[in-house]
């Protein structure tokens, strides 16, 4: 239960107007004031205060429009506030910086093999990649989200487990935030993606949806009511662990037929006949053949059962309005994806009930997890600012 | 994005502090001040005010501790604020007014048969005996909940399908409100379960939880970051329609191996070897037997390992630190739900990383319904008194 007292309210209306400023992008005075409900005079005295500090500049717009004096454009500065987004993926990793608004101002990424996989080689290439990208751009990041694929815990950032990196255990949170020098926040590769979609792609405006991935893995990050879930303890729920076949193949974690094992990477390997070693790219261009195929679905047999079976199951227990494909997903012909989305809303009550759920693809492409690190970063930042 | 004025500062903590004493029970002006962070001249007005209104009493504490003047005991009076709870079950329905603090104050009840489950009959005998109560007990109730088992539209109470009763495209809120008089909310039978877990039950204090109860069909309500999901459109997810039996029995929804279909009442029914028709009480008086065998997991068969892969699934999937078992589901023997909670642990990624998850059965017995359709009531009603 929290309280505001009269000398919170005005941090409170910097920091909502601040935030609006960067998920909307410019806006006058006028529209902050409509949206934040606040009257003109304290709108003034907020951007005044922000342009002060160099946060926002005001301009007048190029086409004002109607009579009388135009309402001011109030711009954030992506220079000003700056966080470093870092993407641990299990091929590759990626830096960024990121500024106020979202824009990405410089990014570094390099393949991950072997070695470079511990958790000490990370944290050494992860800081001096961000070093060389700070003098690069001469900016400063004040905070740190790291998306990592693994079970995390928010709270501290320690990696209970990343099986497709090998990490057991990893106070990863701990030893970043000691490299870098500055908070960092690490969180659940899906997580991210779904916060990214949330505030930038597909999903915005969106209270409830839920984004599922497949990478090596399959992961899932839920949006209720506005807000990215967390899980008790900090820990995310696992979606790709979710059993959709009782009795089917083998998983590592430990049960049988899995979602991820169901339509994983390997799982769709085996649905497109490949070798079960042939590299990401192999599946990329096979299914890029399968887009001028006549029958995709058919062609994927229980592949594609076994995905629909898993988002009727998410949709009936979460009842959202949007499901957000990303990864190996995206690439997806067009006629698996309305098939999906027609018997999702034929098997699921739920659906009825709404008049239909929308599975769209993840529009943010290779960006979407230094995007969604970036976020988780800005929501400690922007009310200190 | 809301914004707190100064004006409207006092409202929101004379409505937290009303909270505070709704939930938590009489407390010391001192507590409340430490609890909601404000100083003791703020907590005076506040309290002064509600004791004015006779919303609630000071009394000096029979025993105080320490030397000086003791911290004056702030009571809510029970009939100061009161709601309406309605329940309705597929087999009856249930009345009670609740006051302050979450006393039931008076309560009716009767048996639901063939045409008394016509939304009309239904609507017309809970505005009779509601009336029944309030000349019974001398109090106004100003607002009502409702619970319903089915697919409810939280914004106005539509009731989408309720097919153990037969209703469908029901506008059950609607005709309650106009027939009672006062707002009403309706809900989900199971997500009000989970309300009054959380607010009054096994789960106070779990700010992530999942309630799942076994009736009739099967339902769920889950607690996230310490609130109520509610699904998008306002329709809460149907967690007992998640497949986990694919090729399995045939479920009312048009899909195969629900949940419902393998852990619901009629599934429990065939665990036990009774007849199709048996009553509840066969079934009540059949697990009581259980609870003296030696083996009782192993009687019940594969129901214990339908039941458990569905619990598998819902920890995956949200991470909660409790689940809540309730309605038929608490005549489950003990060894069943040790069993349970150790397959949870040994299957589930999220259990092992949070350190084990608790499965617990509901502790409110037959009033739980109407005490969470009385804290769904209160929810509106506080931040008004």
């Amino acid at each position: 239960m929290t309280v505001a007292r009269p000398d919170e309210v005005r941090r409170f209306n910097r920091a909502s107007l601040l935030r609006l400023l960067h998920v909307g992008g410019p806006a006058t005075r006028a529209a902050l004031a409509t949206e934040l409900g606040l009257n003109r005079s304290t709108i003034k005295m907020l951007v005044d205060g922000l342009a002060t500090d160099g946060v926002v500049e005001e301009r007048v717009p190029r086409l004002a429009q109607g009579a009388g004096r135009p309402s001011l454009l109030v711009l954030p500065q992506a220079q000003a506030v700056v966080v470093l987004a870092v993407d641990v993926q299990v091929e590759h990793a990626a830096v960024a910086l990121v500024g106020l608004g979202g824009q990405i101002l410089g990014r570094n990424s390099w393949n991950l093999h072997g070695r470079q996989r511990n958790p000490e080689e990370v944290v050494t290439h992860v800081a001096e990649s961000a070093a060389l990208l700070v003098s690069d751009l001469g900016v400063r990041p004040v905070a740190a989200g790291i998306s990592v694929p693994g079970v995390v815990r928010r709270g501290d950032g320690l990696v209970h487990d990343a099986s497709n990196l090998g990490w057991t255990e990893v106070p990863f949170g701990e030893r970043m935030g000691t490299a870098l020098g500055i908070p960092v926040v690490v969180g659940n590769d899906a997580e991210f993606g779904a916060l990214a979609e949330y505030v930038r792609g597909v999903g915005r405006g969106a209270s409830d949806a839920v984004f599922v991935s497949a990478d090596v893995g399959v992961g899932g990050g839920i949006i209720a009511q506005g807000g990215l879930l967390r899980g008790s303890a900090g820990y995310l729920g696992e979606i790709g662990h979710m059993t959709v076949h009782p009795g089917g193949r083998m998983c590592h974690c430990g049960n049988e037929g899995c979602w991820e094992t169901e339509v994983g990477e390997a799982a769709l390997r085996r649905a497109l006949g490949l070798d079960p070693m042939a590299p990401r790219g192999a599946i990329v261009a096979e299914m890029r053949r399968l887009q001028r195929d006549s029958d995709p679905a058919g062609r994927l047999g229980e592949y594609v059962e076994w995905l629909i079976l898993g988002l009727v199951n998410v949709v009936n227990i979460l009842g959202p309005e949007l499901v957000v494909l990303g990864d190996l997903f995206t690439t997806l012909p067009g006629p698996v994806l309305t098939l999906a989305e027609r018997e999702v809303h034929r098997r699921s009550m739920i659906s009825r009930a709404i008049g239909g759920i929308r599975i769209e693809k993840s529009s943010l492409g290779a960006d979407l997890k230094l995007l969604g690190a970036a976020e988780a970063a800005f929501e400690g930042v922007l009310s200190a600012v």
